[in-house]
């Protein structure tokens, strides 16, 4: 969508100043209201085409304070890391504005550049719709993403290299590409032709014009900020609830063969654990008291607790809930280490968020296909995802609940809360019924653990974690 | 100051898993009270010691959802690098208790034992120091520090490691130290005797006895964790007000000279930032409407905005109130970008918090010193650090308000609480007294910059930094 815009007089250009600074504001001002919007400014380009100087002038004509400006070198895209996985970390709070120079398109250009065997067509064209399928994730959780890329024919980028001078080039060559080399310029304008389709395009020949047509887009799209949807487009049909929630299966297990199994699994976990060559994310989800703490213990029972983390989730803070719901995990995978067991996860969007009101109806419902596709790039980058369901039975559970409240090591367990929740054990099921059946994937299945009987449940549990982990 | 623990009965031991769970929600509890409080526990020690058993044994006795456990591969000390910056990050908030195996301690070892040239006893021993300096400044500020070693003979280390088998063997490599060799024993022992003498020391014999030493000794610190300070102990010296201060020099610069002084300048600070080899930390403070905008501007006009960031220091959010003051500052010093350029800063403590009552007496008094601290490692660690402090009279501000006021794109930067902050005018003058007095140092020197003349005042910082980045 090139556009050629109109020159804008000088004394227009003060307006302009102005109506930025206003739209600014506006969306300062929506941090932590019902609208709340971040934005996102991509921008990329070729050398010296002068998206440096545009955002330059961008930040004159804003205020500097609530612009912020990220580069970083490219990060060569590789099989163990998600390509958002650099960037999630500093995605702008609710209210923010933040320019990104070095982005995941950065990243696929420089890889495909640079590496000695390039990507294939099909590589490549699977990145960008993995791209664009994430920043739609964005968008949907309030970030919006605007993308600009400056454009210079070869004849101007020449001329302009011609011009520079030696502490300038010093800077340029950063970048690592050699703009001398024509071959190079056009596999590059081959290459991102292929995604700068919804893209707005400036043509860098002259610098006013660039600087206030970019200028004018980001302000064109501050004005028209989208409204967060509220409306559900598709039908919703409720999953019938499994009969392993309602009612688990209490077959017992002698404690005597429980704890020769116990002594077999918990070695054969720790070792495929270690040996695997993967990264592992195991997620623990089901209602208070099912033995989510118990079962942990038993998989680090034979680990050094500094080969794993524990994550315990409980409500967000008030500076993640001014991100995407996901970024509170993402952060957390970006921890070192190569375990990481979530205690309750990412699927509270659909489950106690969707049943208190915390997350709308067009969100948890959206959330079903954004948590697959997380997980399939955590998959597919080299990382095992397991996730259980403890079900237990609700007059089990009260047995639990009141024996907690008389022994004191267990007092600190139970809270009015559990209660609470329990009153609301029917909303839970079916909750659970949809996650269930909306998220159980070939790459992250669920296993649904029946818990009334503990030693039952967590020998089922480490056997399915060796099965996820292909040991027999 | 080793102890020989008594045993404990199995009967007591559910008493003291119940004690520790009580100690630890009640460090939770004191989670944005007055007396709020986070623990570290830095653990350390021989390998087959049995530091990851203990932890994972206290990890069974108390509620692990509230103690977290961090391990990190050592990172080797180097000149590029203050100690504790891959730490910070991870430092507990409010409420939070956390063991640290990976942490500065063993990277001093790591770095000794390991490099081909190890540290001289006067390199060893600067460090030694400064990490003892630093955890004193995390106390201060909240963050209690417990320090534990875990011993054992040399002896009784061969034993242990002819019995292990093949997985854990694995495991233990990766921790990189020969533990076969008899004289890097010894030479640890030696070194880690320079530092421990203030230490926990657990000798790790008995595995019952070192899980229950180590657990007793996290709970008795638990139950009696020191009050904040609230008395100062020194005398308060108000410093004088120096003339530059209240009324700062008015001599005007003709725009023409301005104009051809400030091309030259720009681009040789633009050429010295980027040629100097060293990061480059510039702090603005002053009264408001100095011109601390403008003053960056100039600063960064021949930069391309991908060369610098751009901090601008507002009221910290209820997280980063969570953690030492400085904590929000360490975190931004982690970015990417060479050149970081603060509007406001972590003087901010002797300055507003010290004027509004966000700091009590005994914590601004306290700050100057870990400021000077805090610059000293940046600048011991290839960053320049310049400050610079840009004087207006009260006049010359009034003028200026009153400008902004009726300018509309000004407009947004004139608040009521900016027209508050001057009615608070002489208590502004007084800290900043104080502050210049106590935070001029030889490594990071203040420039009182005068700024009733715009002009005059931008070519004066370009120049002072032209100084302090040692270009004529």
């Amino acid at each position: 969508m090139t556009e050629h815009n109109t020159e804008i007089q000088p004394d227009n250009l003060e307006q302009l100043s102005l109506q930025l600074i206003e739209a600014q504001y506006a969306l300062k001002n929506t941090k932590a209201k019902k609208n709340a919007k971040s934005v996102l400014i991509l921008v990329n380009g070729i050398e010296l085409a002068g998206k440096g100087e545009a955002v330059k002038q961008l930040r004159e004509w804003v205020d500097p304070r609530y612009l912020r400006v990220k580069a970083d070198p490219p990060n060569l895209i590789d099989a163990q890391t998600p390509f958002w996985q650099p960037y999630t970390r500093h995605i702008p709070a609710e209210g923010q504005m933040m320019v990104w120079f070095g982005n995941w398109y950065s990243d696929l250009l420089a890889t495909s550049l640079h590496v000695s065997k390039p990507f294939d067509d099909t590589t490549f064209n699977t990145y960008v719709d993995q791209m664009k399928t994430f920043e739609q994730d964005l968008k949907n959780n309030h970030v919006d993403v605007i993308k600009v890329w400056f454009d210079l024919s070869w004849k101007s980028l020449q001329k302009r290299l011609d011009k520079m001078d030696a502490s300038e080039q010093r800077w340029h060559k950063l970048h690592g590409l050699d703009w001398r080399n024509k071959k190079q310029y056009d596999n590059l304008q081959k290459l991102r032709n292929r995604f700068t389709e919804d893209w707005y395009i400036i043509d860098c020949e002259d610098e006013d014009k660039r600087d206030q047509s970019f200028a004018q887009h980001i302000l064109k799209h501050l004005d028209h900020l989208p409204n967060h949807p509220v409306k559900v487009r598709s039908k919703w049909q409720q999953a019938p609830i499994p009969e392993a929630l309602i009612q688990p299966d209490d077959q017992a297990l002698d404690k005597d063969q429980y704890k020769t199994e116990l002594k077999k699994l918990t070695k054969k976990v720790a070792d495929a654990l270690r040996t695997q060559g993967r990264k592992t994310v195991i997620v623990f989800e089901g209602m208070d008291a099912a033995g989510k703490g118990g079962a942990i213990k038993r998989i680090v029972k034979k680990l050094d607790p500094r080969e794993y983390g524990i994550y315990n989730i409980s409500a967000p803070e008030k500076y993640e809930l001014a991100r995407p719901y996901l970024w509170r995990f993402w952060s957390k995978l970006l921890d070192e280490e190569s375990i990481s067991i979530f205690d309750r996860s990412w699927y509270g969007r659909v489950l106690v968020e969707r049943i208190e009101g915390f997350a709308t109806d067009v969100e948890w419902k959206r959330a079903y296909d954004e948590i697959n596709r997380f997980e399939k790039d955590l998959v597919d980058t080299q990382t095992t995802v397991v996730k259980f369901w403890l079900a237990i039975s609700k007059d089990e559970q009260e047995q639990r609940f009141k024996a907690r409240e008389v022994t004191p090591h267990k007092r600190f367990k139970i809270t009015e809360e559990d209660w609470r929740n329990r009153r609301r054990w029917d909303d839970y099921l079916h909750a659970a019924a949809d996650m269930l059946q909306r998220t159980d994937t070939e790459y992250a299945p669920w296993y649904v653990i029946a818990t009334n009987d503990k030693y039952s449940a967590r020998i089922q549990i480490l056997n399915a974690l060796l099965k996820q982990l292909k040991v027999d």
